[in-house]
């Protein structure tokens, strides 16, 4: 299968990154139908433009009409969702998804899923600190980066597809990795700023602190504000590499921090050097 | 002494922040002369229309005439300065700072200033991660907070004086702390982010990482590229309150690392939640 403007595009869950994903494909000519659990959220949809049909009930033609469904759910959700209702796809059916954590929920849905049936998991690496398809909005792909993580039940005709869909949406870097190393490096780059984030503001309860604040401050809490029920069950699914990457954390703070009781101007220098030659490489690419 | 347009001031350290002062008060009619180390920046100066004047050597009547001098130095450097030519101010000269950390400067410059000039300190919560005059932008101040933090060695009209220099600088949020709760915020909003920033950079050096990133973790490293003459001072010079909120810090992350580690789903989001609520305060205001 080849993705083009008449492929049959489902979106289950129509929340920020569902109805982001919608409204991308939409506004490039797509038609886009969704099941999502509240009917506001479908007629939000309908009425932004966003999906040309939507249904809060598991419509079995819906289902097996669609070519390409695109799960936008909680990991658990995801995975239930499989459990329940996969007698529904057609063979040849490609599935993808949006979850965060890969390896507790790619092996699992590939190990359950109808061999007719592919599923080749993807990671939009974007996203808003609110929830919900009123916040959903396609700009946040630009730059973005979009991770495609097979295994070796995967074919290269699905993996094409799925990077051609990463292009469609917008995103400026498309690449592949394994499941297990995408879960390393989400362990890192992500759950453990989040986890930073919400240390950060919990750790200080000190009133009018507001009132004086600078930007550096708010950009290190800006992602605080999170969607607890969905990072606690990302957290847990990525439960080993995100310990480790917390441990590597806490043993280099409590170097710097020793550094500063003891009075060694040198080394933190050193340290401060060194974080900033690195950061250069993280300048966000200019378009 | 009342802050007009004809007052005659001086700015010491032509760098990011003096710069940003220059440019501000220039554009808002003021004449403004300074004293910094580099011939460069003082050209910069002159053809940026930040200064009206400028020399590499401090000048006797030029440190005379001045009725209020501003230094932007380094806090080493602004006592050495003191030391070295307090001699040279005019009988009730007015001086003020920029100092991110205050009791350690301001007792000490206090103590040994004479009594016919008075020092108020004062702390722009604005800044940029670069440092050097060809990056001072006074739009930094829009919407920012500037904090006095005067002794009782102060007067009421020197206070207002300074106050009244914020207000022309653009600052939103014109306030006063004792220097000792000044270094307390400091300690957590400013220097901690910082020390987090440069650890969260240097903890992980797997290569390409950059290739997978998304915008949290560039937010919350963005301050890891860090002037590390200037910040190892400013912590030195901060150190017991920098490592209470360390040790905070690390308590409460360790709190929630243990969560993780014993499954512990409900406690993480009962973080997550109070992590959120608490956020909301220190959005940006709305100009």
């Amino acid at each position: 299968m080849k993705l083009t403007k008449e492929t049959k595009i489902l979106i289950i869950g129509l929340g920020v990154m569902g109805g982001s994903y919608a409204k991308a494909l939409t506004d490039k000519g797509y038609s886009v139908k969704c099941i999502t659990r509240e009917s506001s959220d479908i007629r939000y949809g309908l009425e932004h433009g966003m999906i040309c049909y939507g249904t809060t009930e598991v419509e079995p033609d819906l289902v097996s009409e669609a070519e390409m469904v695109i799960f936008a759910l909680y990991p658990g959700a995801f995975i239930k969702w499989i459990e329940d209702y996969q007698h529904l796809f057609s063979k040849g059916t490609v599935i993808t998804d949006v979850t965060g954590v890969k390896s507790e929920v790619v092996y699992k849905i590939q190990g359950i899923l109808r061999d007719d049936v592919e599923y080749i998991p993807a990671h939009p690496m974007a996203g808003r600190e609110r929830s919900g398809v009123e916040f959903a909005d396609p700009s946040v792909f630009n730059g973005a980066n979009y991770i495609v993580t097979p295994t070796e039940k995967n074919t290269l005709e699905a993996i094409k597809l799925c990077k051609a869909l990463g292009e469609e949406l917008g995103f400026l870097r498309i690449s592949e990795l394994t499941p297990h190393a995408h879960d390393e490096m989400i362990a890192f780059l992500s759950q453990l700023t989040h986890i930073i984030a919400v240390t950060l503001m919990n750790c200080n309860d000190s009133e009018d602190l507001e009132k004086y604040t600078g930007d550096s401050f708010r950009d290190l809490t800006r992602i605080a504000k999170i969607n607890d029920r969905m990072w606690s069950e990302l957290f847990l699914m990525n439960k080993t590499a995100l310990l480790t990457e917390m441990d590597r954390f806490i043993e280099e703070f409590t170097e710097f921090r020793n550094y500063l009781a003891n009075g060694d101007g040198k080394r933190m220098r050193e340290k401060m050097r060194s974080s900033s030659a690195r950061r250069t490489l993280f300048d966000k690419p200019v378009k």
